[in-house]
């Protein structure tokens, strides 16, 4: 068996009928042609579909609201560069040289989109249900330690929630100023409610509100 | 056989094992908690898988991106919404009887969700392969009759590019005005490039960016 077999068999728990479908998925398009991309395209479809059948499945309780947001948790770029970390993905990532020595192998696009990769090489080589159990195997840690679905609601919104409980005016955003060229623009934002405000800054005024609400809300909490 | 099931057998060309699934999958929120809405959540992760897998096969020229254009193309509300017509699913939403007095039945968002909660429905009851077909058969003409991926582009990208390859300079866009309170703006934005300007608005700067692009782009298409 080769490396990648061997790895493959270790921390995906499947091995590939072709091997050359794996090998596809771990390469780069620094590499030409032969790469992962397309292999991406697909495994993102199905990783978004195995995991919202699982979170169907194993939360009758919530909202289609609440299971978008669990699924986003999930699927987002922040958990699938962890998996990565956690099969050593950057040790097999096949990547051109100049891309390596610039450390593309550990950025984390390049080895989140490889995880996407491998499980549409997954569902090519082996079907829907080793697929499924690839993503059930890479998935497992998250699924059994789900998060509250009202921790992973946006700062504003959950800012509005608290006014709303205790029956105050809503917080009122203001663009105080917006620097920067048209392409670099950064937006300073204050948002105040209930006496007390707060000011952020980012690229953008959405941005630049979620900050400027968080922070908000987190002296709210502490004065409460 | 109920009237439900001859249309189910007609339109979707799938009789369900249980035909409960059948009318949650129908069943607007406004009728209470047996709703459509979590197998709506289902149905748009195995639409968005179904059509990424076909793509893929019937596309081995395509890119990620093109892919992606094309699969955003298919699922999107305007295409379930003709979908939907065209299955004459208006007819047998289950809807209160003041959200249908209201139209409810026919607006766009409320069949579009119903398409995908009836997909979720038949994964549940059939399985993935019984989902599959019945995507495919939705889907069948619009799968036949793919538009071209440089078509879906959005217009400052066509612009961009019709410009790049006469070798000019790049458009120039500037918001010439904004009116109207906070949450309900209007934006006026220009766009300039090759001596030629126009001008349009949108309750977005970038909707009303893209309306000026189109308009620029069939100018310079005019002229040339």
């Amino acid at each position: 068996m080769t490396a990648l077999g061997r790895w493959s068999s270790q921390y995906l728990n499947y091995s590939f009928g072709n091997p050359s479908l794996l090998e596809q998925a771990l390469s780069h398009r620094s590499v030409g042609d032969a790469n992962n991309e397309r292999l991406e395209f697909l495994g993102d479809g199905f990783l978004n579909l195995a995991i919202a059948q699982r979170l169907y499945e194993l939360c009758p309780q919530y909202s289609e609201g609440e299971l978008s947001r669990l699924r986003a948790s999930l699927v987002n770029g922040a958990s699938l560069k962890a998996i990565a970390v956690s099969i050593q993905l950057d040790q097999h990532i096949i990547i051109s040289k100049a891309e390596r020595s610039s450390g593309g192998a550990r950025r984390a696009s390049i080895i989140a989109n490889a995880v996407e990769a491998i499980i549409g090489a997954v569902l090519l080589d082996g079907g829907y249900e080793a697929a499924r159990q690839v993503v059930n195997h890479l998935y497992l840690d998250r699924l059994n330690n789900l998060p509250s679905p009202d921790d992973l609601k946006d700062a504003k919104t959950r800012l509005q929630e608290w006014l709303q409980a205790r029956g105050v005016d809503l917080p009122e955003y203001t663009v105080e100023h917006v620097a920067g060229a048209d392409h670099a623009q950064t937006f300073t934002v204050s948002c105040s409610a209930e006496g007390q405000a707060t000011r952020a800054e980012g690229r953008s005024r959405r941005t630049a509100e979620q900050r400027a609400a968080r922070l908000l809300l987190d002296i709210l909490r502490h004065d409460e």
